[in-house]
């Protein structure tokens, strides 16, 4: 997987690009991460990138000429996607991230600007994504996101497959509580049932905490989960 | 705003504390990071932070003892709370920024680990909260976001306080479409009305323009606000 990241502030990913699994994976070669800054694509001798916005307001608006620039010095594999990171495109959810993982050889992000952007830059994006209903200061942190989530996705990022199975929103459900040693923390006891080395109970166990959880803190997840699960047993 | 952070990788977060905007305001003290390492807060030789899980599965779950330990070192402020980030928590939304940057006065962010930790490790938390219905392989993009959020409502971050109203999510509207020069683009042209200088004209074609775009691309935010409008409109 190739990544190209479009930044005014490629600065920021040296640290996050380099810690943790995230670090690993990248220094497996199993994903490369590529930081192009717009700003070396400005023709004029100040270098600027942005401009006052039409028909007033505060703020400072990215240009569309050095972006547009900057996407388009790239090659282009033949399963790519351009990305726009905006609090105005579609949440990003785990499907979203494992459709961009599964189908694509190479995402190209364009990290927005605190201010905002000139709406001529939206026509180069394959579809806009957004971290959630929030404000950043910046598009970095979304594309940190994005590349974490698609590239622990990829195999060979994760230790065992299995890891990947357990974990919360693969099937849309919260994840069950997880206990390791101690036994007895604070008086807070580990549920008999994990110490019971019954694994047909565990399984159901943990199945009831994800659903019984799942259903008190996220109504709307649960919902979503029930509608679905009645309607595959409908059909089978 | 003291903001105390518990994390297995505080080298993740030395760029990204450093760029932009945010690196600015903690240069200028408006806010103050302090990177805490609950390996530092082990007592066995060999440092341990992970075990693995009762009931048997694949991957490590974070030991409840370095989390306690690290968050009970830390000075508290009157006014503080411990948050601990995690994709089972409430989903991360503007109205929560806009409260902790209003009512803390220290913020203790204890970032989970992408194979799970010690269900003990919740009674620690004031609240849980998560970035959104994905996974990612670290709570330490989780709380860089929630940073990067907070530190941008206090006052001072943003140079104007006017550049914050105008964005999204502020009254629950995406953000209206902006443009700067030049006036035509690769055949695409800035809208007349945005250059005809009417000010009343012009705020209400933002104004329909978020409306619409709302409306379109984010219906649950619209049915939201629609129906918040109609009522403050009931009421008065």
């Amino acid at each position: 997987m190739n990544i190209d990241v479009i930044t005014l502030f490629p600065d920021f990913f040296t640290s996050g690009l380099q810690s943790g699994l995230l670090g690993r994976a990248l220094a497996n070669a199993i994903a490369s991460v590529n930081l192009v800054n717009p700003r070396d694509f400005t023709v004029d001798k100040h270098h600027r990138v942005d401009d006052i916005p039409y028909g007033g307001g505060v703020g400072m608006v990215l240009k569309p000429e050095p972006i547009f620039a900057a996407v388009n010095s790239l090659p282009r594999l033949p399963h790519s996607q351009v990305i726009l990171l905006t609090p105005q495109g579609s949440p990003l959810t785990q499907t979203t991230l494992q459709d961009l993982a599964t189908h694509y050889q190479q995402l190209i992000l364009i990290c927005g600007h605190y201010e905002g952007f000139d709406e001529r830059i939206r026509y180069l994006a394959d579809r806009e994504i957004s971290l959630g209903d929030f404000v950043l200061t910046c598009g970095e942190i979304p594309a940190l996101a994005l590349i974490n989530g698609v590239v622990r996705l990829l195999p060979g990022t994760v230790g065992k497959t299995e890891s990947l199975k357990a974990e919360s929103f693969e099937e849309g459900l919260l994840d069950y509580p997880q206990y390791t040693r101690p036994a007895v923390f604070q008086d807070w006891e580990v549920p008999d049932i994990l110490r019971s080395g019954n694994h047909q109970l565990i399984a159901q166990w943990r199945r009831d905490q994800q659903i019984q959880r799942t259903q008190k803190r996220r109504r709307d997840l649960w919902e979503k989960w029930s509608s679905e699960t009645s309607s595959d047993q409908a059909e089978s």
